[in-house]
């Protein structure tokens, strides 16, 4: 790869060759894969982005670390709908908002980027069965990614997993493992398996390629703005992979040239399970959490990519809050009705952060924001109906139809 | 609009102006909406299109019925991924197969099409209120791009629409009626409701605005595939509307020249309701069925668009074939485990067609074909479940985990 140097552990800083299988340091630090920027300076102009026809998350293959042969991934993963959101920005009170919907991945979660990328690099490794533990998300992205390209998979799951990602990956045709237990639990079985069997390993904390998958949704954010850099992006943060991955895809982009100054993160968590944010707000290193939010795709009590987490949510003078189960039920309403927009809770619990902190007047009229979405409603439907009730049932007849109307408080005048 | 000349009804032939309010024709008859071909190949060429930026159902301007200062609707709608599925092709005996998946779009099904439209054309009509009957998608998909786009609306589905469709209902905002009997029973009571009221129409089979929004997957597979033609394409058929736009849409570019043949449709319907493709197997006239099927989608007894489809089917020279639930069950395991695509019982049922007939030797190694996959199986997660098995659960341990194997006749060596 003449764009990649070397993968760097972010502890010590020891610098390893960057092989498709590599995982964590010796001394059991994350690494970060570091580019050739020159190089990629040399190869990459905007004009040239701009003519290209591929839609999906290689068109930014320049920035990404795989070979020039690896042919891009079967799905059609990335270049999801960046949307601006006037009516819901006016009733926030921020000067612009943008919804980035990273639920209209192939299996409806941003996961997808870093399961293309798995997909990509196994590839790269020769090997013939991929695995990961997850709460749902990276388990569902991986299962379909890798199905599409032929390669088999052995995934883990906590038994608490929604009930649509359980059957995204039932019919994928994934080998799948529900850990009675909490996502730590389930991580720790599938490491044991992962060590006994040699698989292609897709923990997300483990694999620093992962995160390289993730930033592309930095790098469409940016270019969907036509370069313009808004203040903030928020987003949810569980294990800290996405962060940190759209934290890289940014820096890429300042260091290349492309962009001017970078935004300020906004690291969203659900209270009940929050303890990167609590590090950052107490200045204390981070401790585990017990796992208390219905948002399962980011209930990680023990984040496996603290550091790196950390490390972007500070170098970007960044904020953190802190959003409750009913806020998060909340937001998903306010995306429904304002944008179109069906997020999972964990999906809109960047947007649940961004209405908290314009409530606070922390956020205001000066302020643009973009929102990601990190995952779909579909994949959750029992969460949505609870955040947003039952339909009015009745028989098929016009006086059932006005009586519940009436019942329902819905005045005629406004049918 | 200088690209339409006229509404006229399929039945009697009398023409009606093109406003937007449009519904059927005085003898009770479905309209089609007529284009002026001249004019469009005269404003519209292969280089234009592939030279545009837009990668939605929009990009087809020329080709729809709006008004030139009409602006696009706000959600993502169309360009769905047509992949080619090498593998599934080569298990089927086929020449060459590609999926259109159109669960990808943003309520999750190939209705966000019609739906898109229902809303340009609201809009036109300066209507506040947008009102329909449907299974579920189309439903979905009208409460989704109408929040988007700030319009209310009034739902009726029948009370068997599966959760997650109805989850989305509530998310997006609509006032949802879930009527207690058939798809007939819900399109009666909300036919009584718009007439009362006012509302705009997104009823599929009245107002024939709708199979033009539909019709663009047609043009879009078409431009996918560089204008080659292949020579089936497979679609799942209920109340007819769909096969009928997907028909339009390739007579179209047929009139304009950007294609030199037809394909013939295979039009799919599962056997516990197939009145229209038993209207073509016995040559006699079509007549209601019971809605025997998971596939709820396509659950349509009585369908509102016979004439349009089944004059899609004979004048395409096309095929129909019936299938069974297990067989509709079986091509969703079947597309989940080699194409890594996730379609509700509805979305599958062309390929489950395609199978068949693959089977019953009247596909074979001669023949290319397009199945398009109509909606997203995260809308129908308990029947994905029945159709895909259950995981295996175990608590957080490895003994347990190498019992699981055994006992699943998972082979060490497979690992």
């Amino acid at each position: 790869m003449k764009n990649v140097k070397y993968g760097k552990c972010v502890k010590c800083g020891k610098t390893y060759e960057a092989t498709p299988d590599l995982t964590t340091c010796e001394c059991g630090g994350i690494l970060d894969i570091v580019y050739d920027y020159d190089y990629i300076k040399s190869v990459l102009t905007k004009e040239k982005l701009a003519a290209r026809n591929e839609r999906t998350m290689w068109r930014y293959r320049e920035l990404l670390p795989v070979e020039e042969s690896t042919e891009p991934t079967p799905l059609r993963v990335g270049w999801s709908p960046l949307y601006e959101a006037p009516r819901l920005s006016k009733e926030l009170g921020l000067k612009k908002l943008w919804v980035k919907d990273d639920g209209q991945n192939p299996t409806a979660s941003l996961k997808d980027r870093a399961s293309a990328m798995a997909v990509a690099k196994a590839r790269e490794a020769g090997a013939e069965v991929i695995a990961c533990s997850s709460t749902g998300n990276a388990a569902s992205s991986l299962a379909g990614n890798a199905a599409a390209a032929g390669i088999k998979t052995f995934i883990f799951v906590p038994s608490r997993a929604p009930k649509g990602k359980v059957a995204q990956l039932m019919t994928f045709g994934a080998t799948v493992i529900s850990v009675e237990g909490s996502y730590e639990d389930t991580f720790e079985l599938s490491k044991q398996a992962i060590d006994k069997w040699g698989w292609y390993n897709r923990n997300a904390a483990i694999n620093p390629y992962l995160s390289e998958g993730k930033k592309t949704v930095g790098l469409e954010i940016m270019e969907q703005l036509d370069w313009q850099v808004p203040d903030y992006i928020a987003i949810s943060v569980g294990d800290g992979c996405t962060i940190a991955g759209l934290w890289k895809g940014l820096k890429d982009l300042y260091a290349i040239g492309f962009i001017d100054r970078l935004p300020r993160l906004i690291s969203v968590q659900a209270e009940g399970c929050c303890p990167l944010n609590r590090a950052i707000q107490t200045g204390e290193p981070w401790h585990p959490m017990e796992e208390n939010t219905l948002a399962d795709s980011i209930a990680v009590g023990v984040p496996r990519n603290a550091d790196k987490a950390l490390m972007a949510i500070r170098e970007s003078n960044g904020l953190t809050v802190n959003v409750s189960d009913a806020e998060i039920m909340a937001a998903q309403k306010l995306l429904g009705t304002r944008c179109g927009v069906f997020g999972e809770p964990a999906g809109v619990t960047g947007t649940a952060g961004v209405k908290k902190l314009c409530e606070q007047g922390v956020l205001g009229e000066n302020d643009t924001v973009v929102s990601v979405v990190t995952g779909n409603g579909l994949k959750d439907v029992a969460n949505a109906i609870k955040a947003c009730g039952e339909p009015i049932t009745i028989p098929s007849d016009m006086d059932r139809l006005l009586q519940a109307f009436r019942d329902h408080h819905i005045p005629e005048g406004d049918c």
